[in-house]
């Protein structure tokens, strides 16, 4: 799976984490392992998990050490059963030890996501075309490696950022004195290369929505009673979208109803860490 | 509460935040939203959270608009209700929507750990000396916010980073040829102002450990029934840290047993966020 | 004009920019001024110009020397006759002359943007809907600036870049083997918030286009003779954006075809400099 | 031709360009290439041009994908004919289609600055000493490859910056009460390491500056019909330099007047972008 | 002997330094030397020095032009006498004269603190278990560097930084109220991996600091005559730190007196730069 | 005393030595001082220097704490006696405290330097001419404040930087094939506002120098017998510079010689810190 992401994107992120991790030098390691010393780093999935963060656990050794060879077990995107191995990393054992914790906390936060975003997915009745997606809620600093995350575990991205596309929310449909006033403006200032979306609560701002031309609708903390309803008015007019505190179980209903997209904040600002460990094996020098 | 955390740290976090969901401009806000036009945010619990992030969520607004102005209305570290009005953005609208999600993905996290570090802390027994601390298995590049998030709910820090501190792991005796060898190195060469650590794994490995002169023992994973005899053979020795997927309805009985620090990963790597929401409120213009 | 730029942005720009053209220090100035010395300096368009830079102008003297005074006598995208005074700037002198150039730099390529973007834009016959729009063909590293100044001008932008928005060029089309095919592969995978737009350069790829569902079609160098055909036959189905070096002379009767957008890569990549001039007046010390 | 750039210079001119075009991923690229395709990439010169720009096109590749080739088929600084290939990129599909437009971006740039440089220096008579030289008047941020583009073109680099050499504008005359004082302070205080150039307006001014020991003198916007005779003042005790709006037409007579250094703004500020186009083969997977 | 630096730590220092010393290209060396030309450098010793620096004296070369090949001819951490070469660097002419002096700046500085260090380590006694350690007395901006280099001297680091581990100084006694209070703070709040340590100034605080259980005692600028009996009160109960102002000849009877580690800010703030030339070879072309 | 030193610039400087000296947190400080407690600093000569720093010391504590108050008491460049207070700090204590020691590495570098440069300029004979300059041996990172260090000794500036000005040096001679062919090569290539410096060894090479028209000749490790009659040869046809090892003790003879300048340099390789200490006392809360 082709990651998208920049080498230099990658390496910014790795250098930050170590010289977090790192300080100015691993004093542990400095004092205790012996330069020559060679050994093995097995990244094991201690719980079943869909494997993501390759990219970045490799650059996370080499740039410690760029003599280490990381090697890549399984593929991204697939899932793991616990006991599986991962990834190896091999070579001097002073740099593996010094990196082992940057690049699990990597590995394991992107594993969590994507083994998320999965969960969600696969809630999804079969042959649905509804989308799992996620939101703006990432961590921040990583938008780019958990956006991968979610494409990794199935799921889709939805705009990068507030420069990318328009999304009207309520708070600026009341700074614009209404839906109709608001979507006019958009209209006529933003690119024309972004769909317009706006937020809509209830049947009613739904169909102000729909009467203005908006491309898509998303229906936040909508009730769950009139989203059938909103999908059957928004047919041939506008696509729909549905957020707010979606839980697994609400997944099938909603496609059911025939929801467009289903975005999930969780994916990326609740995901629990995957379980991941690095069992290293000493090679001799 | 005093953050000990440098301006210039907070300012790259929000910078570099900033940049990677504002990108060249939030077009919806070009769009729809005049600038003389003026308003107020309010950060409020959805539920009951212990209050975290007050310096980034205001430097935030800051760095959009030096014109804006924040007001912490609940300090730092202590429980908001549901309902709670927890900070206050006020002046121009466009800056406080563009800043709106930043703001709150860098509170729900902090808040997020904040709250599980006092859930933690509140299983401890009356009058315990035991310290739930924190451990490295932080977000890459947000570790200086998230030791600070810890400290809100009342946790300990452990060590900063590899360069802080001694933690002699399994990896390290196996590379060094036993407990005893890893002890005398790091007793050799590591800075004198760091405690020295050692992770064991058994009853037999503590007694090595200890009789090596270890300030500080780590039961990593070690068997529940053994904590006891464990503490009992390092009094007046060394101090006893547990660590391992320890759950909050652990907490009780190991401080009892006198453990003296329990590190637990889940503080940061998988706190779900804290639920807080930014209502907008038009000033007009 | 709110310009919905960071802060922090225009301070990296401002600081790159700087530390390339001071060097450790301005040894003329350190040389000759007396550091007690005050002056203020006019910036003064020699030809007429649309007006377009102060928030970077500014900027640049701000972080010089914050005790010196900026103020702009003209608002941003309004035109400027010969001699007009757009902006002022008061204090110490020697900061003033250290800073001289970098701000004409940055105001002097702005202007000219926006001036020639307004040039463009004058040529639409009056209650055109056709916008003028930017390209990605900006100056590496001052794309959010010039972004800006299209706006000043009069014109819209584009898509901020390629993680914004789909744009299905001639090479993504035969690599996907066709256009149906690339279509259908960007409807499945790219974000819902971005329109897809395909470039064509025939009818006959219209109509494929057309059929396959873009909701834009860019028409490449497209002949010219063609172009209010293709307008018509895209009618209601999707948008019509004409590119590849259109010149002035050309925009009005591609308006009157009734072409959507027109984007002009020469607005950035070719705009002349506006010549504006920093006269500096000796207030004495 | 050895560009003396250093390759971290170009890295981050490179990185940051592709985070400004690339975000946090190729949207069109991602949904639309398949990780296996193959393909190479053709940099044409649409209408003639002086190449220049290998270093940073081949790097902007080199950052994407380490894996891709880059090979020059033409040396920098010589003319390209229109259909000319200047370079060719080879190896995977998606990093090729990704890189395109911002390696573009710094080639059109570049060879746009070397054209017109070359266009300057060919209007020197045969065996004339007089240089064309660059100017100040750089894009902020790109001055260290614009003025590696000038030499590309034939062009001279006047004062690296602010720092390196001192030139006494009329303001600074102004500032210290004449030209006289200001010479004075300047052979006093500045750096040995630097000529003194000193702007004058008037055949008086360039008296008083050559008898102030003037090692340099500058003609800004100097009377046409004066030229030669400060030429022959000026002679054996300062060398002259002109500046001020130098057409291309104005060159030969400034050089048979026997002036030393011609130094054009525009050669940076105001070049046309180079017409450079990549046309990409499918070379199948 | 591994350093433990991480490359892109090296790498950053190296950047910054050669942005500072090459500008935007070394115009003497590409003004004169043909790029073919090809040279051998041999880095010698003008004096007795400890070696250090090979790693970041390599890497300017190779940041400079990956193409360069340097290679050790003594180990760090040994000694050099007059006339010995250290390392060579061989390839293309010019890259080598671009970065000697930024390679020799480096190497300078970090042989000078490593040969300072190894004279106050020659200094102790045989068989004495004193250590001679640094302190936080670094170049702004080179600590790791120069904590390496103590190393390579043969001396022991101390606390990386504030955040490593606990000093009470006099100032936070004074706040504090007093030794006793601060302690009990700091035992308090501190992470539990750092020892604690006292500053103590007379024999009276050195008491008080024993009685509140302190780890560390510091005896700061403390009376000579008080030494012995300062390390008799702290035997068996907390280990003794000398610090201010100590010379060579106060070490051998420091050591004597049983005191446990040598504080010496001149190792790195005030240690001669190392005398090191690179004497170049032409090679031809 | 004017700095002519950017803000941005002395603020990169403060960030990265205050990354580097406080981690994630001053732990002793946080633990022991309550946040409302009050203090005032005051920086003291614990011995005779040449006052150097403050634009980089204050900036210290106001990037820690906007809210802190620095007064300097003594100007740039003036002698301090023993005991005499440079500068006041005041405002709350734990900002103070963590600040202190990066504070006064940086005041102490500089102060350093300062007094260094003013013991070799007082060496010069009333009323010589001969200028005490640096050289480009200064620390990695630190160019720009240790240049105005000299400055505010009363030394002067040599060229910033390989970009700034030529000098040809040995290897370039040895490379050009000799001095004849590299001074044309650099008359003919260089920027014309660098006068251009040749380095010669002896009397023979000062000839051929002076006959190609050198403008300056840098009299390196010179025999000292040589130097008057360089001197005279130069005379009326270049400047003159001496380096070399150059010790206070030859001042005095050199610049009787005639010679032009004087370049050390140990001003910033090897100048001894100046001893400065931060008294702070409590002013309660």
């Amino acid at each position: 799976m082709y990651s998208g992401l920049l080498p230099s994107y990658l390496d910014s992120l790795v250098q930050r984490a170590l010289a977090e991790d790192v300080g100015s030098g691993d004093i542990t390691t400095l004092a205790i392992v012996e330069s020559e010393q060679r050994a093995i780093g097995r990244a094991i999935a201690r719980a079943a998990l869909v494997v993501c963060g390759e990219p970045i656990f490799s650059r996370v050794f080499y740039s410690i050490d760029p003599g280490l060879r990381v090697e890549a077990l399984l593929d991204e995107g697939v899932w793991a059963k616990e006991g599986d191995v991962l990834w190896l990393v091999e070579g001097s054992a002073s740099p593996i030890l010094t990196g082992e914790r940057t690049a699990l906390n990597f590995a394991q936060r992107l594993s969590g996501i994507a083994t998320l975003a999965r969960r969600f997915v696969s809630e999804l009745p079969d042959g649905a075309s509804t989308r799992i997606t996620d939101t703006r809620k990432t961590t921040p600093g990583l938008r780019g490696l958990e956006r991968y995350a979610v494409r990794c575990g199935g799921g889709h991205n939805h705009r990068e950022h507030l420069g990318s596309a328009v999304l009207i929310k309520d708070n600026h449909i009341q700074l614009a004195g209404g839906v109709r006033e608001a979507l006019l403006r958009a209209q006529k200032n933003a690119p024309h290369t972004s769909r317009i979306e706006v937020e809509v609560e209830s049947l009613q701002a739904l169909d102000q929505a729909l009467e203005a031309g908006a491309d898509l609708v998303l229906l936040d903390n909508f009730e769950a009673g009139n989203i059938a309803e909103a999908v059957t008015r928004a047919a041939g007019r506008a696509r729909v979208e549905v957020s707010g505190g979606v839980r697994l179980a609400d997944v099938s209903s909603l496609a059911r109803a025939g929801v467009d997209y289903i975005s999930v904040g969780a994916l990326t600002h609740s995901a629990p860490a995957a379980d991941i460990a690095l069992e290293v094996e000493n090679l001799g020098s």
